[in-house]
């Protein structure tokens, strides 16, 4: 079996709604180009992004914090209750081909860092300019292609 | 959005070809009812589970223990890699409505231990005759009828 | 060096005052043998157990469940704010030399499913008759020599 | 009980000869001071603090990522092993009072952004002049110093 590539867009869970459109935009074109969205599963970008996903039939997996799945946004299709709090961060990434990052706070930082950690390609729109080794694009579309792009020739491992 | 309920099937990673048997008509059946795979994502009882619910059309997530992706067998259609070892059986029981549980070794006792304490109602085939608390059932059919028969009493908290 | 070993002692959160007794006198006895107690940090047979080990002069680790050090016990004497939830019995069982268990719930199978798979040995008091491969002891004092000695002889890899 | 204050020193795991003489330092200054150092019990940074820590009659705590306690450096007096990987940094920095930073690879950015995510005050030596909201010591009893005065004022939680 031939994977779809995950995508992962992580951001702050309490955004404003520039941003959240950012996301939902974001999560359309993952689904449009038949890979998977992956996130926290919670609010603001997280919401906003798998929203985007659904509508445009994709797949969303939402990586909750705690044991609750009631806790998870409605668009999260699968919901998987790590009670891991803040440390889920590392499944997320690991779990990804490719993240995407909007502005976000410690939590996205330290999603960064993992995506470093873990040699998982890392693009951002208007945010962390200040970190190294960081890819960028300037609007969505650009964004998720170009994380598919760095996916495809980093030597993905998730096919058997 | 209503979600799909998950079952988890658990059991030995080096099950004999009795055992897998048992797990792959268990996955037929759990896809049959509209019902998502989740478990370890490995081999034995879980690869031969989530085979058994892709060949009927289900969705299947495996859980794997490591950050490896190609770990995971080929029919764990969405693979998380947690990288949290033997802990990671937390988070498959957490993330089920109900559970299945084959003949297994520490591994399967850790889940069953899980299971009782976040409520998750667990169905043993041939398994864990000496453990409180658990359902009894005779066949995968029997098995995955009075899983989901369970999982909706227990007040589920997955949907929003 | 030499690493002092670690053995836990797990046990209902709520536990009735007799089991409570056995858990201080465990830790006692732990304590008086230079070794370090392990475990869950919170209360009941957890804190008893601590607050035995501290009175004869022991080192005690509290691996607690959430983040929020204010509410582990006042005798675990270094807190571990794992955020790990139910997850952290693992935790606690892989970094003990053995595994004493009391009367308990859920959690309490969990630790000894774990204790199965990563060879740790655990000796039980009254507790758990149903499971294979437990050891017996039918004092606290008999339990603290045996599960030393068990974990002497198997082979602990704790030191350099 | 009035716990002592814990502090964790990170940086690379394969730090250049200048960097782990300085870890050592901060291992000592941390000691002197009668807190307890928190790492992830490996090589290059964490074992020169550890080391430092112990030379001045400190305690030490390895949060190791695997279950392999043989893998902890020699300086760590106690061991957790998490089983964990990576995520084990969310654990590290949630345990500590507050943490020492310096210069480091994506694990070191993990981390910081946990200690932002858990309001723990942060202090590099020569590391991290692009992250917002560090802040900055000269030396290691400088950073000390510093450290345990943002701990003391942020209303620590570990005392109950």
């Amino acid at each position: 079996m031939d994977r779809a590539p995950m995508i992962s867009v992580i951001g702050a869970g309490d955004a404003p709604a520039a941003v959240c459109a950012v996301a939902r935009e974001l999560g359309r074109e993952i689904a449009a180009r038949g890979a998977v969205l992956i996130n926290g599963g919670l609010g603001g970008v997280m919401r906003a992004a798998a929203e985007g996903a659904r509508e445009a039939g994709g797949h969303t997996i939402g990586i909750i914090p705690g044991y609750d799945r009631g806790s998870a946004n409605q668009f999260a299709e699968f919901v998987i209750a790590t009670g891991m709090g803040e440390a889920r961060n590392a499944i997320i990434v690991a779990s990804s081909d490719a993240v995407i990052a909007l502005a976000g706070e410690g939590g996205t930082l330290a999603e960064s860092g993992f995506a470093k950690k873990f040699g998982r390609p890392i693009v951002a729109i208007d945010a962390w300019p200040e970190i190294d080794g960081i890819h960028r694009a300037e609007n969505p579309a650009a964004a998720v292609e170009l994380a598919l792009s760095l996916a495809s020739k980093s030597g993905r491992s998730r096919n058997a």
